[in-house]
């Protein structure tokens, strides 16, 4: 399983049924929060999104419409008495921001929880089968986007094949690694014999708040599933980047020059009620994008 | 006017379709917000209950159910170009909670904010026609309730008797206040000939949260409106005094010890899916009694 969730893709104020921006992303092992907006823990429950797996939180900037939720969340899963250790990424200040709160309540979490100060682009997290990245977003203030990319074993191991030749099960990690086995006899089994290449590994990528930024566009290369803000739509690119922000046609363009499978625009201006010409623009440039509605899920 | 609204009701955790706590007192001068839930923002917009008049925040103590959204509200109110100055009333680390959000993410409100630390039961405020005081609740942590008390005019001018006197209208003033009128024939014009005595003035007090506690009865003695919390049912007096809560039944005794006209309970356990239980308790108590519903009105 790889899929993201919707929790909320507005920007800046809630407006016409549009949370502020938070979304989730599930693998069969771990739950990955991404920003955290006000009334996030709501919509968790909403879509019925359980808390269970949930082990980072990723904070990309410390705008409110992006992370007033978290600590919401983080005192209500210690009131249903999580236990887990939950790891939190982020700007520096914001461990300050959730201890002073916690501190000011005399709350004491029921699970342990690590901040992570975000400091320089490259891997922050890695779980047994997703390695986590971040990026440098160009924003008004630091701001950070995050790369998601799954871990493959290079191959996969038929069972069949590898018992005709009495592969013993102890040597299947090592087959998975693409190593050939040579039997007792001496006789070299090769690799190929006894397993199929894997499906590439998957990958996401969340790019927000940003202004239009060709830089990111190397480290995003040929990704399944990128999330851009486009806040603005196209008749306005000198309002999107005095705020620091994206028009469709920019986010567009980022996907396209990326190369990447498909796109979800979010972050919309609560000045836009409806959201028809943010599709219709986007996809003028680029075909397979999708609009960041609450509750939408996207597998890959 | 004097109409409390209802925007959350629920403790600890959103459940159930409740918000955490947050209400609302309208005057016709000003509004009161009291309490400041995460989500309040929102339950303004949804009951279409506009900022403009809002003029002073009450936060009662810093657990999160009761001030996780005032951060929120206060930069949206700045996003929205709010210019009126503000005040906000709570415990003394609530300034240096809002101002390191502030800070994190550079912003700037577009109005003036005034944070006034509450150290001491008293009058903490006073607008043209309503005094706002703090009275001590005895919870976990540093907690405070508070009286709203309408300003009167102790006389209200009966204009046609006064023009029949030929007293001028710039000493209505002093007949409001009960002064009698002297002629420039030196003839005592008594103030009842001209005027009317006032209804009472109108009173609206909070209390949450708070265990049980009687000392609090002198204080709100005979006010028109009471919200009490209950936390728990009668059958949990133990659970509800381990966490400084109060049951159906002790709000009930503190509304009939008082002599108030109307309680209003609310900041249910989130493990009470149903609420008739708490309604059909208290009465047995106190009669005059309502469930803080979300979106209900109260108008005295």
């Amino acid at each position: 399983m790889f899929a993201l969730t919707i929790l909320g893709s507005n920007s800046a104020i809630p407006a016409f049924g549009r949370n502020p921006t938070a979304q989730i992303l599930q693998t069969e092992d771990n739950s990955f929060l991404i920003d955290c907006g006000e009334g996030a823990q709501s919509q968790l429950a909403r879509y019925k999104l359980r808390n269970n797996k949930l082990s980072h939180i990723f904070i990309s900037h410390l705008h409110g419409d992006h992370y007033f939720g978290l600590i919401g969340l983080l005192t209500s899963m210690s009131l249903l008495s999580r236990t887990q250790e939950l790891h939190v990424y982020g700007p520096t200040q914001l461990e300050q921001i959730i201890n002073c709160q916690l501190e000011a309540g005399e709350v004491r979490l029921s699970y342990p929880i690590h901040f992570h100060s975000l400091t320089e682009e490259g891997m922050i997290a890695c779980t047994n089968k997703i390695e986590i990245s971040c990026i440098k977003m160009q924003h008004r203030i630091e701001c950070w986007g995050f790369l998601f990319r799954e871990k493959k074993n290079p191959r996969s191991v038929e069972p069949e094949k590898a018992k005709a030749f009495e592969i013993p099960l102890s040597y299947y990690e090592q087959l998975k690694k693409g190593e050939d086995y040579i039997t007792k006899s001496g006789t070299v089994i090769p690799n190929h014999e006894v397993t199929s290449p894997n499906a590439p590994p998957r990958t996401y990528a969340y790019c927000a708040d940003t202004l239009y930024n060709e830089s990111v566009v190397e480290k995003i290369k040929g990704i399944d599933l990128l999330y851009h803000e486009t806040t603005y739509l196209k008749d306005q690119p000198q309002k999107a980047m005095d705020r620091y922000h994206s028009t469709t046609v920019q986010a567009a363009n980022i996907a396209k020059l990326a190369g990447v499978k498909q796109l979800i625009i979010g972050h919309f201006s609560s000045k836009y009620e409806n959201l028809d010409a943010f599709l219709t623009e986007t996809k003028e440039v680029f075909e397979n994008t999708s609009l960041a509605i609450e509750g939408s899920c996207y597998k890959i």
